[in-house]
């Protein structure tokens, strides 16, 4: 049994990892932080919560003693501030998962460019957290970097046809389209129900934070430097993202070939459910789970291939990963709490 | 470890089924059925299963095979029907328990004026299967008929003030919201997707055949033949019901009084979360789960009580509720498979 | 051709107005308003006006030219506001129309013991603005204080009951639900996306503010002091209100005097769609469209009616209602800017 | 006046004509037809018409005589029936307005081949209708293939950069999402309420027959064989389609060129709304409306362009299209009818 603690666990990450963590039979949840809420109780700000953890929230500020008393620290802030936490808990034995993005970039300077922040734990000893992809890194990590949600999902679409050299890499193509969960919980004009309601539109085209992420682990996978569009989308649903990714097949590349890549690559992969060449994700399949469904399709009047991708972004696009990868770290089952069916319809 | 068929699994009832039953540590799926998909694999009809049940749908025809195979069965079919399988299972030990309404009825004459099919099994050894108000004699019951699912909300609302004899009956409105999965997976013109959207109506006013349920039970509780009108709608939303209940308070009864009511009915009740008077109960706060929230209002002006419930209908409507019965009728743990955070946001 | 401002013009209801008067072949927005973003383009707050009023807002402190430039003004703010702008146009001859609560209550008594604030204009020259019921005074008023949204719907509903002295009157309770456009446009936590979505949930129990504003009308109508309970629920969805009303019928009423009296009431009423007895109002039914719609059921187990009523609650429980106001205020064709087809689906 | 039929007026599409005509001061319905529900009335078909249009609806084997009856028949038919109706039509006076995709191809073999049915009428005198880009042509047609939904979005989108020169048009990728009234009003499992409702997916990837109708506009308007991929999904929301178009600039074509070559083709376009570069297109912006918004972004690191297209699909997407169509045909203001603000929220 491990003892953890959720900083920052007032966020819709952080109340999911909790859910998560209630059926998980080797965690104890020991601390939950949040600045704004220090002193209440996490039911009044989470009714769904109520009778299941009453229980109060700390602040940060303690970071001693929840330190001492962690095994691990789930930390489902805002990007700049993570750092500080890992910083502060250096020199203990406490280990880290990040579900921010303080920790995924191996270049700093890639993070200070697109996040406007400068990085303060620049050699932190840390590992990207997309399992699947570094599950060896991730068994003794220090510090976990949570990948990213619109990430999680372009990558393991990419992967398989990065790695086994299969497609152009300049001519990569993602359009993402994610539930307003993915916004957080913070009430804003542009989220306000009605706003958003009966409606669909982009933002963050060419500019979306997660675009480096991607490329770093196309770029690694691939061995070539990879440049990209990334256009995320905002769908009118509280969970789910589903990518839609486009890429020119190589001369010569055979269906067959790309069906071996992605059976290669996730063929024993429990998270990852094939669907197979023409196969169609949707999120609701995936809901409340922490499965990424993949189809692919390839055109032959444009050589084209198009993966599609589907999670549910609370779930593998964040605390189900995070939980996913706290079960790699500690050498659990990689199951562990997470083996549940998708809540359909 | 009890061996368990599902009747009926392709609704959305018995989906729920398979889903509650993977994370159930005592039951085992053995069969399950459908005459309109039999041979066909359950995760082509619902993909969500994929990976998770790859298992071939049979035939009801195969009722003695069934029998043989499991200690019970869940029935997922339309009313009229699982009383057959109730006569055909009936020398067998096979215990069962019927999401429809076959065997919720004591007077079968309402069943068949309120129903409209000749009632087949009328001396079926049977119980009402709401575990909270019927524990004792759901523990050892040949046949358990799972409350439905506007009348488990509906229910739960009202008994504390009928037993406690502080209403008057005569003066019941029950008004009461459900999500669109209630209606079931049947396509049709009024469940299309573009005419349910951004629109809210009511129907079955006044002839719902939820309404002889919810008369039944209230009319045990107090004592008094109670005679009430139930008013479905329904909400642009997939899962959950509020049922909103308006009673005259009887002269001279204290709010202090409504309150010991409810805490005394409910105040150990694992799966009922009392929200006290004034309290504003949720769907959302319920969803996937098999609590039930409770929230009463008392006003001064009119001396009437206003009673909020909120379920998922397809868990503590339906599905869960059947699973709290089964492990009532095991001697389990109440909890066991029940036990998890609902699915917030 | 009227000159019109709308005073509170980025509200909800204000943007409504807008939409509505652009069709208005008699009306011309000369000033709209807005504290809040006084300078700035309305298109700017509203992207759908774009290119059909790129128009500065202007401040209330501007209200001497406003007075001056315009023969009607529209009153879209918060309740205590809209007096202040009738004292300020008191010696003008200009006309008001408030959408909000001030200019509701013949006895300002009651409005300042729900509403909390003082009523610092009680003598205004003024009238209660539902069309269907007071269009003799609205003709020459000086000020309308239109209707609100809950009370249009739940007024319509039970007048011909109230009036024919159909119904018991102190057994009235009118449970309703509202799209969440109902609740503004100002950004808050309970009326973020994902906390809405597939949710459901009463608020304002036996305390919203729209109860006396039905009980004044009701005990006109019926000549008898009529207190009663209404409950407000938010549906996940855009637009649209349906009031369920039940009461208890007087002794001896036949059915047949329940239709005769709604026919009676409202059969040469263009607004009001009679769907008779046993009819399904549905919100999408009337979206963006100044219709009621009216059905009613006769539970005879009970001798309760139960009146179901649709409108789209910006429309004629809003800028509709105002426009219809307007012009019967003007001796135009009560039509006129109004006679359109619902948007459907 | 002229006098206008609606053949297939009991799809969404049809319904949406008789919406828009409705305040068409120069056009009169005289005939409107289903084969499904000949001899019933519209308004049992379409509750929201009710008390404005309670008209009965004719069997299209009526044909000589609507076609005698009327100057304009606007066609709202499956592919394939269309064309039935123009050779029946053929040496009547009578001008046709075709929603569907028969009269949409100067090939009709490409017509053949993606839609896999013989072409009957294959020397019709015919123009394609998407007004902004054949103004001229169709002002005099006979028969007017009225632009697809996905088609307008898409075709709009690229148009300016296509007839500029300025992309290479061997990368247009088009990832397309539509609301669910855009696959009609049949009711099927999977436009179901509860199997969309929380979910996103896509369709026809590869394959859908909206492609080479893009193909067709856009090789025209850059004289260049064009193939691309289109790829459309379906957003849980009733209305809109949002079209996110993907292309390579060509060398040296400056961000100003892109902006000119929008201002030069739409600058004076009534339905065009430039939001302009980095501009952000929402469908709820023009819902309701035939407002067509379009943004444009550039990306220096990638050096593509990538534009944003919103309509509402059923009007600009088909309906409100058609009306624009037959105001060309006729003579008319463009405007006549569609001069409506879109109805938010």
């Amino acid at each position: 049994m491990k003892k953890v603690s959720v900083i920052g666990a007032t966020g819709y990450a952080g109340a999911e990892l909790l859910r998560i963590l209630h059926n998980h039979p080797e965690a104890q949840v020991v601390h939950i932080t949040s600045e704004s809420h220090a002193g209440e109780n996490i039911s009044d700000i989470y009714p769904h919560l109520r009778g299941i953890y009453d229980k109060q929230l700390i602040s940060m500020s303690e970071m001693e003693q929840i330190g001492n008393d962690s095994d691990f620290v789930f930390i489902g802030l805002p990007h700049g501030h993570a750092m500080k936490v890992g910083k502060a808990l250096e020199d203990k034995p406490t280990r880290i998962i990040d579900l921010g993005a303080d920790y995924r970039f191996d270049d700093t300077d890639v993070y200070e460019a697109w996040y406007k922040v400068e990085h303060i734990h620049k050699d932190a000893p840390r590992v990207y957290g997309l399992a699947e992809l570094y599950r060896d890194q991730i068994k003794d990590a220090k510090i976990i970097g949570n990948a990213g949600c619109y990430t999680t999902a372009s990558i393991l679409a990419l992967a398989p046809l990065a790695k086994a050299n299969l497609i152009d890499m300049d001519t990569i193509v993602i359009d993402a389209k994610s539930g307003v969960s993915g916004a957080g919980r913070g009430a804003k004009l542009p989220n306000h129900f009605p706003e958003l309601y009966d409606s669909f539109k982009a933002y963050g085209v060419a500019n979306h934070r997660h675009t480096p992420e991607i490329e770093q682990a196309l770029t690694e996978l691939s061995g070539k430097n990879t440049v990209l569009n990334f256009t995320p989308h905002l769908v009118p649903m509280s969970r789910g993202i589903l990518s839609t990714c486009y890429a020119k097949l190589l001369d010569g590349v055979k269906p067959e070939q790309v069906d071996k890549a992605y059976e290669e690559m996730y063929g024993k992969e429990f998270f990852v459910r094939l669907l197979g060449r023409n196969g169609y994700p949707a999120t609701k399949n995936v809901r409340g789970s922490n499965y990424c469904e993949l189809g692919w399709h390839i055109d032959p009047r444009t050589n084209r291939v198009i993966v599609l991708s589907a999670i549910d972004n609370l779930v593998k696009g964040a605390a189900g990963q995070a939980v996913q990868n706290f079960n790699i770290a500690c050498g659990f089952d990689e199951k562990l709490g997470l083996d549940v069916v998708p809540m359909y319809p």
